[in-house]
């Protein structure tokens, strides 16, 4: 065929093309392109979710990273997919490939991370895959969770209209928190109770890069406002160091792991209230969606309006 | 605690770690110990199946292995662990880690691979994660099934006075059977349905290592009769070049994935009848089921009886 190399693709499109390939298939709601596969309904109405992630040593935290802070990251950035699709998180596996010469007492450790963040959210650990790896830590963590059909939330169900809602603060997520992270179950949980049909998605790569995606999957476009984006103190912190303004970050960091929800803007209201009532956390307003397809503009603080591209960490590009 | 390695106690020993760690969970049949979780059972009674699977380039693959045969394999062998549970294979993420350098025909060659063998067996591959490697290839495949559930076939149930038996003939597997192998999920099937209860295994890590983990699930021993294990013709062209007997590469190489099954005496003779006109494979009794706890030994072909250590691939342990 072509001797492309996948670094020239980026992640997000050889995703795509492995998209493209899959028939529709009976038993299957959704499978590539949401933040889990969708499966069934069984007899009651409930589908079964189905997600796993990769974490690599050296991509996706360094070797100095305390062990039980990557298996809480490995375990809790599933559990985000979960609740992404407001859904109830239950068992795991867990892949684990180790060199020959780590420490049984690091492996406890992992292990230990993994079984507090799955203890806290109600996850059963029931089995896995022990290997040799040849450089470095590899876990890969997949999950099944649960949902009523009635409250599955797509990214693909945004509608010309609806509020685009981020919950908490974003930016700067290297500093700690994109390791010790806590997954937004309950307050999805909450928001799809409350507000169903709505769409959302963790925010794993930034919001500009995530906004697309709920854009893509949904056929529509997206104007978010700079001024309205809620920018973490790590995101300040991080803009004096290296220049990039916080609303930067708070735009293009990976990994905050909040919720990002799109619904309509008399709902969006009432969600802003109730939700801060019942959380420690901020729901905020940061957008709306548009008609044109594909379209994802940023309105700055000015008025003036730019397209916004991802700039997401996307594991095969270099970055800017 | 301790600056153990983990390559000193093995993949087995550190298994069994965390299983001990594991609390009894509501919902949770059967976790570590078996080839897959058993979760379950939903309102038509049936089990949940849930097992991960990883293979590593360098460790389960060379680089020099065709990537359609690889992607087969890593497919494959979660097949193989649904089929030793009498199961029906269903649903299957994949997580692929790659190096950069990677080239796109080779990715589409590894999915074409595990395709494939999906389509045989009725899996459907609905989501996956793609992330950049430091070193080699790593495919993990989690797979879900489904059992009824009084036809489960769990490595606990072994009793005294079973016979037990292999389908196919063992060992050798390296000279490219331990790749584009066929998971035995029809004939694991046509035993659960016609003669359950019985104790099913895939033969992964070789028959002296399998056996041992059934009497150990099940606290009894076993006694292998060398004279009646099914020796394949790979093994007999291996030990042409190696000097070990073709006995010995039917005990002790891996990746066979043949199923190992016990069941009542009478039980076994009829399945022996039926099997063989149901399939172009023989089903073979190769030994029996005894009282004495772990004592696993090999009557050789001189009546002389040795004990018969899990000589199998130990992915943390140095070969002999």
């Amino acid at each position: 065929m072509s001797d492309r190399k996948i670094s020239e693709i980026g992640e997000f499109e050889f995703i795509s093309r492995l998209g493209l390939d899959l028939p529709e298939l009976p038993g299957v709601l959704k499978s590539v392109g949401d933040d889990t596969a969708v499966l069934g309904p069984d007899e009651k109405g409930r589908l079964l979710l189905l997600t796993t992630d990769t974490i690599v040593e050296g991509v996706h935290f360094l070797k100095s990273a305390p062990c039980f802070d990557v298996g809480w990251k490995a375990m809790a950035s599933n559990i985000s997919d979960i609740a992404a699709m407001g859904g109830q998180p239950m068992h795991a596996v867990v892949a684990l490939s180790a060199p020959e010469s780590i420490e049984l007492a690091s492996l406890d450790e992992l292990y230990d991370g993994m079984k507090a963040v799955a203890d806290k959210f109600g996850v059963n650990i029931v089995g896995g895959d022990t290997t040799r790896s040849k450089q470095g830590l590899i876990v890969t963590v997949t999950l099944t969770g649960r949902v009523e059909r009635e409250r599955v939330a797509l990214r693909s169900s945004a509608r010309p209209g609806d509020r685009i809602l981020v919950t908490g603060k974003l930016g700067g997520s290297i500093l700690g928190r994109h390791l010790r992270f806590g997954p937004r179950v309950d307050e999805a949980r909450f928001l799809v109770e409350h507000f169903s049909p709505l769409t959302m998605i963790d925010l794993s790569d930034g919001l500009a890069s995530d906004i697309s995606r709920i854009a893509e999957q949904s056929s529509v476009g997206a104007r978010i406002f700079a001024e309205k984006v809620p920018v973490s103190d790590d995101a300040v912190k991080l803009s004096q160091k290296d220049k990039v303004s916080p609303v930067g970050h708070a735009l293009f960091d990976g990994e905050d792991f909040e919720l990002l929800i799109t619904m309509g803007p008399e709902k969006a209201l009432r969600a802003c209230g109730l939700f801060e009532r019942e959380f420690d956390l901020c729901l905020t307003v940061v957008g709306e969606i548009v008609k044109e397809a594909g379209k994802v503009t940023l309105v700055d603080v000015d008025k003036t309006e730019h397209e916004l591209k991802p700039g997401g960490y996307d594991h095969f590009k270099k970055h800017n």
